[in-house]
């Protein structure tokens, strides 16, 4: 996995990332090695990973408050939980300069739109964004300049967003590796609710209902997770606060998929129960062809995978 | 992950491994290439599968028939579907020598259990086994020596099984690389059926659901699947067959854990519907330490894995 190289001009004059975790950090990082922006500016509400920022050398400027932060910068990407959009917008919204993009990298975007709309000024053009992309860890250290490489990144401006707006944002998407793809926030917020929302939560499910069984102690759950508990407990180790934030602001289509699936799941519990194999042998047969497409996509490689050998 | 150097004495005189998939052409790997064995025999029901391994020079002989394949075996280990157990055990019956160890390597053991007594004559040990190993992938050129290296094996004398049989079994185990644990099958079946069985059923079910879904379509599902799903759909390409008969055959163990999963997830479902963030966040957090513990025990690295960058 390797980046183009850097570009003879950047494509952005000024470019702030706000929140320097996992995706603020791989944001900074991809920018820089391509050379993507003029100035490239940090800031994060705590000090210790400003200063942290500071010493990995990831901007050309750590901003010590939100003003500074986003003064006269052309682009600016809210890299901060979902529960936390409104609050930054409040906080910058009388420094950010007209004409300028806010976009964000948030798992939910309706919420997110709302939350932009309702503190930034008419003269800014507000177009959220997601990348679908990411690793269990956190923090400006687990970032990664390819993190983006060959994965989809999600606008989804409002109705009536300004075009060119739009494009300048996709190019840059596009420039540190993503694929970018546009929908309504209502209908990637459907989507993710079932490619990312539901699994993550039915993984932590899983994992508490382990560890909360009389019968078998936690020692048996850890030792024996090579049955195929171990590849949940990676997916149930990702960062608390961001998924809280995501199930309480994408309810209504979490709470949609998730009755789907359980009622899917009641109607396999009842095969089992009444021993009807050919069911399960279909619905086992037909989800091996949903997993031969993602290879075949380019979005997983068919190695397998033992959660070793690759230190 | 290398194997330890070959043995100067073979540990068993005749080996005989009856089903030739990922686990069985894994045990014939790791058995020539530490040379635990005398002699090497394998066999198949499949006559392509019987092709196949000859021409992979898996093992010293291929036998052509159920008869030849056990005849004078020390130890012989049936690595064939759980609902195939009760025939091969009824066609092996007359051929077994008496002494000999007959194991197996099906992911129920209650149920294999009483099929290998109810045709297998008293002279024989039946001890059962599982190694808890594996990946997506099925048949002989799936197999690899190490599939075994670091990873637990459990075996589940029945009450009574002679001593000296269970250590020459549990010493097999140990030289292919396995940790070897004892428990009863009844115990077995409950620990694997939430470290395993039920996790199994989840992602086969949401990789249904996700396809079942109108308003999502299934380019998207797969384009999207990077936020999680993916995880998911590598589980669901497991063997159709072998994962038909384990539901069938430890049908009390997986309802009841799976009434538990669905009662947790029900009420995890409330608490994002009456937004009880600290609901969420405390499980959340609690997940990510079990995740932490199975790290640290080696069962799995901590490098992020992001399905790609390991061609």
């Amino acid at each position: 996995m390797v980046l183009d190289p850097p570009l003879a001009h950047p494509l952005v004059g000024r470019l702030a990332v706000i929140g320097v975790g996992l995706i603020g950090s791989s944001i900074l990082r991809a920018a820089a090695a391509r050379k993507l922006a003029g100035t490239l500016v940090a800031y994060d509400g705590a000090e210790a990973v400003r200063a942290r920022t500071l010493e990995l050398g990831l901007a050309d400027i750590v901003a010590q408050t939100p003003a500074d932060a986003v003064a006269d910068a052309d682009i600016i990407i809210l890299c901060v939980p979902v529960g936390a959009m409104a609050t930054v917008a409040e906080a910058i919204a009388p420094y950010v300069k007209p004409g300028a993009i806010v976009s964000d990298v948030g798992s939910v975007k309706g919420a997110v739109l709302s939350a932009l709309r309702a503190h930034l000024p008419t003269s800014v053009h507000v177009i959220p964004g997601h990348p679908v992309a990411g690793t269990e860890y956190s923090g400006p250290d687990a970032g990664f300049a390819t993190l983006f490489q060959n994965r989809w990144s999600i606008l989804t401006p409002p109705e009536g967003a300004d075009e060119g707006a739009v494009a300048r944002l996709a190019e840059l998407w596009t420039a540190m590796g993503a694929n970018v793809e546009t929908m309504t926030p209502e209908h990637h917020d459907l989507v993710l609710a079932i490619t990312s929302h539901v699994p993550h939560l039915i993984a932590y499910n899983i994992v508490g209902t382990a560890a909360d069984l009389e019968e078998v102690t936690q020692s048996e759950v850890i030792k024996f997770s090579a049955g195929g508990f171990r590849d949940f407990t990676r997916i149930a180790a990702s960062d608390p606060t961001m998924w809280r934030d995501v199930f309480l602001n994408n309810r209504e289509a979490v709470i949609e998929v998730l009755g789907r699936f359980t009622e899917d799941l009641i109607a396999l519990q009842r095969a089992i129960r009444w021993e009807q194999g050919e069911t399960l042998f279909d619905l086992f047969t037909r989800t091996r062809a949903i997993r031969r497409s993602i290879i075949e996509i380019g979005q997983e490689t068919a190695a397998p995978d033992f959660g070793r050998e690759r230190e």
